[in-house]
């Protein structure tokens, strides 16, 4: 399990950087980023722990996008916390129609073990995103195996919201930007689960939030999950945080929840890089107890 | 004189736009970028006017590089600051080697008027960033004609250093991420003034920040340059900005700088990132006095 550094630029006091490796789940090259806080590197941290945030990014991504746009930086430099941004999906591995679709296939792993068999032994994100990466980033990086959150955009709320609930306790807190909320029930989510999952539906509630939320009754989770009302998307019912709140609300006592929709905001990072502080506040807000 | 609006979103409360138009200077259809802060959008704001900032981006950039990347957009909201950002050079225009090398032609007009007939009829980015593109901003947002300041990265930087000094009193303050100080003697300036200018070096030092210092007697120029130490062109000797500071230091009455070199930092976004914040400050500082 060696990493190899693709690249390393000092950032806010800080180091960005990009590793790639071979994954045991998705049988592929993979490459992730870390941004390793200014904490890290002074005199008196030594040995020392940091609380981890994993970001999951949306359609068409790599893991170059978020660490370009959001200006994350800034506020992990502040706030002490390294944080994590894997790939959407495998990537070259001879699937047929790997590359046919933006929404399906490459860059667009939707964070599920896939069962299908054309696809079940390479499309493991979930398995990747919760259990092979986090391990790889405690063994070499001074990264806490407790104080850990999770957040994501789009595809990858979506992938940050299933994390959360499908593991309780094991996050301390998840936070989405215009996640895809319910995709049993959107065009997007109803492509890549019957793709990934296959055509019965009830296998698909494993990796539906909404459905997930319904039933839950783990350790109390903390969200926060933001919308753009100018996003086409959540125009366009591909996001549905309506029926996600509804479950939520349905199950009030399991969450400590809040649903913010933002006037004139789109899709796009802009609306990521306007709210991405008050995200991180929040997660640090929860992470502090942990590691404190 | 009519503008296109290529895109728009909110960002930071205010509006990340890209325009383009026809343009006089260049003879070719020209992109820029303007963000609008929260400020304009206030119900009390009306027919006020406020300062503008603008930003010549490096080699190889369009208008979007800095837009994506820079995080510009949280400060100038904060500062209630107009950002103006014009793309590097004329496009398409169907000079001959126009697009044979990335460090000259398409993407690296140097922020100069050709003077080489096959270059002069079309790059004059010089002309475009002192004169047209300001006409147009005043013509068209709510931009002070009085309160401007001008700053860059690498060639960006060179372009600002320059509209400065060759604009006694135009600009408030400029100031540079990792500059281009001495075109005539680094490879970079070298290749584009041979180019854009022939072979008389004495008609470099028009568009020389260095040689421009040195006979510069204007109003007094508030200047900031940030450099990096891990910059490769700044140890490959490209941007030489000892020798800005040397002629800075000659000529010291007419200048309030302050030159600062930043330990491990290269020469990417992550650097101007980094600093930005402080860069707006500064050009807040010199255009308050002007607005209030």
């Amino acid at each position: 399990m060696s990493l190899n550094e693709e690249s390393s630029a000092k950032c806010f006091g800080g180091l960005q950087k990009v590793f790639s490796h071979d994954s045991v789940e998705t049988k592929c090259r993979m490459r992730f980023s870390v941004y390793l806080p200014p904490k890290v590197f002074e005199e008196n941290f030594q040995d020392g722990k940091l609380p981890v945030v994993y970001y999951l990014s949306g359609l068409t991504c790599t893991e170059e996008n978020f660490i370009h746009k959001s200006g994350v930086q800034k506020y992990a430099a502040e706030l002490g916390l390294i944080i994590i941004g894997p790939d959407t999906s495998p990537r070259n591995v001879g699937v047929s129609g790997e590359n046919d679709s933006w929404d399906f296939g490459t860059g667009a792993g939707f964070y599920v073990d896939a069962t299908e068999p054309l696809w079940a032994s390479n499309y493991r994100m979930y398995s990747y995103v919760t259990k092979e990466l986090p391990a790889i980033i405690e063994k070499n990086f001074p990264a806490s195996s407790s104080a850990r959150s999770i957040f994501g955009h789009s595809m990858g709320g979506h992938g940050a919201l299933i994390c959360a609930l499908k593991n309780p306790g094991h996050y301390k807190s998840v936070s989405a930007f215009a996640p895809i909320c319910n995709p049993s029930e959107c065009p997007w989510g109803v492509k890549a689960f019957s793709g990934y999952l296959g055509a019965n539906k009830e296998s698909w509630k494993d990796y539906d939030a909404t459905a997930l939320t319904r039933g839950y009754s783990g350790e109390k989770i903390k969200l926060l999950v933001d919308t753009g009302t100018a996003d086409k998307f959540y125009q366009d019912c591909q996001l549905l945080p309506e029926n996600l709140k509804n479950a939520v609300d349905g199950n009030s006592d399991a969450f400590d929840a809040k649903f913010r929709f933002h006037g004139g905001y789109d899709h796009s990072y802009y609306f990521i890089a306007s709210f991405i502080g008050e995200h991180l506040k929040f997660h640090a807000s929860a992470l502090q107890t942990e590691i404190a």
